[in-house]
């Protein structure tokens, strides 16, 4: 891997990926000054806490200076936006890329806000998170083993080579996806699991008071996983939602015909159905532990539990 | 807490949940003498291989003793045929617990099968488990901090009281429900997460090949949490949905009704009514946190990948 070393690098939205990103830049060097933008103060002052940046933002023209390399952590209803200030800020040749979860939409934006011919563009979705959201929470190592999906909208090979060149410094495997497929795969992979487990939560809420302090105590049994899933940030899931409808839509329908199937076979005594679909999720879940993507679940609570 | 100890205990069933009971019973020093009973010879010899057991048996009529305890730590389907074989062998007073994940159908077994006055049975339920099974994935602590529900069939409360104190020194919170209360709770925290789990795995699983290949390399986006549920031992989940079918059925419905308002939600861009939704789900999520039920979750991989 050649190492590509930046002058200074702007994150735009300092919250979990903003902050890692801004701390694996600086345990491996590789930028000498990391800038952050972020249009709430208290974000800026908790970077400022935590030395996480060489200086803190909430308004791009406040810097009064260019950079190499921006990378854009926001949501992606902000993105229109964050586009038209680039587009009027940028004087110097400037590399960009980004973090967000969906890619035909922000490809969309991209193209109908950007002409100025100093922005070369490389859109990026680190396939990495957590369910907290926030700069305290941000950490190093989050994008280790962990893919990088871009999605180039041109063949220019020198954005291409140094942004992915980038990536792959913080330890992720860069993989190249036209930008449909990607909106394909993350709905099932992600934005389905995620809605699933909204729902589940949502069920529960619903219940009546006695059942549902019921269901928060003996948690453990599973439930517990889906709430981990949805304690993750409202405002960029709401934006997901909104920017991948057609193919969460989809695979959307999909699952409801396989749990209707699942339904069927409990309500007329299936056992033979049910077991042999058990059986071959436990493969699945096989193939995923092999290919190290599995993560892991300690089951015992940290220290802090009395 | 009383310690009790036991003269010479039989757990039936020796996978996770029965081998981690023999574990945490040697550590505790709760029985002096460990006796366990599993129709496969493979998980019998695996136990005598981790030196689990006093005594390790294929057949009860083997023993050619009795017990103070027994512990049923088998699927759910063979209750049956375990309560038979207890009322023929049990000669002695003998106090009765079990592990199994529905509370109604149990009893309903027992009472239909036990005529033995020795017998003495309080119907338990540890909320305590992991994706894996068999003895070898068993380990001590899996009960600490963990509830246990326990669902009484009469009023005698010298058996209520060694079998709970025995729950209790496993480190576990023990609780009283009424069994179809706890039927109904366990649909919603256990039983339709697991349902759904396999469910989004089985939609995946369908997907076309190349689809298929890239759902499972992505499956760190949050797929992965559904595999791990699905990952479980498909026969003890296959007796649950036989034997909770009425309240999984009621739960299930009650999802799928959330899910279709947020399918409509998506697809009318009702944005309002997704992130209303979406910051609910965090309360509910702090709530697990605070009651220390939350276990803790490590997006890195242990040290095995490269």
């Amino acid at each position: 891997m050649k190492k590509n070393k930046f002058n200074s690098v702007l994150i735009i939205g300092m919250g979990l990926i903003g902050s890692s990103i801004s701390r694996a830049f600086k345990e491996k060097n590789i930028s000498d000054k990391i800038y952050g933008l972020d249009s709430n103060i208290d974000v800026i002052n908790k970077c400022n806490e935590l030395n996480l940046l060489t200086q803190g933002e909430t308004n791009i023209n406040n810097f009064n200076k260019q950079f190499d390399l921006v990378i854009i952590c926001t949501p992606i209803s902000t993105y229109k936006n964050v586009f038209r200030d680039l587009n009027d800020y940028i004087l110097e040749p400037t590399l960009i890329t980004d973090v967000g979860s969906t890619k035909v939409s922000v490809i969309e934006d991209y193209k109908k806000i950007i002409n100025n011919k100093n922005i070369k563009f490389l859109p990026a979705h680190p396939i990495a998170g957590l369910e907290k959201s926030g700069p305290e929470h941000g950490f190093s190592k989050l994008f280790e083993n962990r893919y990088c999906i871009v999605t180039p909208i041109d063949t220019d090979s020198v954005t291409y080579d140094s942004v992915t060149n980038m990536w792959s410094s913080l330890g992720m495997q860069v993989e190249k996806m036209i930008p449909t497929k990607h909106d394909k795969v993350l709905a099932m992979t992600s934005h389905i699991p995620q809605l699933i487990a909204y729902s589940v939560v949502a069920t529960a809420t619903e219940l009546e008071t006695h059942l549902k302090n019921e269901v928060i105590k003996y948690s453990a049994a599973g439930f517990r996983d889906f709430t981990r899933l949805a304690g993750s940030d409202p405002i960029m899931w709401r934006d997901i939602y909104e920017n991948n409808k057609e193919a969460v839509l989809e695979m959307l329908g999909r699952f409801t015909e396989d749990l209707s199937a699942f339904q069927k076979a409990i309500r007329n005594n299936d056992l033979e159905f049910l077991e042999n679909k058990f059986k071959s999720s436990k493969e699945i879940r096989k193939l995923i532990e092999e290919l190290g993507q599995a993560g892991s679940f300690d089951p015992t609570e940290k220290k802090k539990s009395s």
